[in-house]
């Protein structure tokens, strides 16, 4: 068997998308791994993210500021920068460098359903 | 309530250590990501890693040639290479970079249980 395999750095868009690129990288039942790419992005104002699975986002290159609700000012975050953000905990991103690509990944699995590891 | 987080290339071990750093980051039950720090480590001859998980992981830092069971050669891996290893299948890392550490980030999964996402 050939296992899926690839590179987070590879194919970064030459300028500017329109939108925000989110790429699934590996999906399994519960849980999916995704490339996602921002360049100056941000979340619309006034809206929230609120999920309903658990997501650990790591920032790889680039660098953003993560609102998280009750927080009383943004994260910074640059490369290496992890956060865990279980289900149900709103967040936003507020700004994302306009001078080159954020790159993150990101797992979102269904929470605390499976027993055993 | 404050979210876990982290910074995954901080308080890199200085000279080589005796044996590889396996550092949990966050755990639930069903999965648990790491940072695994390696500096010319490998598996050692003739053993093979052989999980009861699912494991997607991806070198961030240095250089590394993972061998997986039945394929002709060890896979080269740089910086933002990744492979999902899906449970059972047998692997082993023929060698990592001597000069320099380096980081893997794993995600380690309980496979196809749930069901949803």
């Amino acid at each position: 068997m050939t296992p899926s395999a690839g590179n987070l750095f590879t194919n970064p868009p030459a300028n500017p998308p329109a939108d925000e690129l989110f790429e699934v990288l590996t999906q399994r039942p519960g849980w999916k791994i995704e490339r996602i790419t921002s360049w100056g992005h941000a979340t619309p104002q006034g809206e929230w993210f609120d999920q309903t699975t658990d997501e650990w986002v790591v920032l790889l290159a680039g660098a953003a500021r993560l609102q998280i609700e009750g927080e009383p000012a943004p994260r910074e975050l640059g490369a290496g920068d992890w956060v865990f953000l279980p289900a149900r905990l709103r967040h936003r991103v507020e700004w994302t460098d306009e001078t080159r690509p954020t790159i993150w990944l990101a797992f979102h699995i269904v929470p605390e359903v499976i027993k055993g590891l």
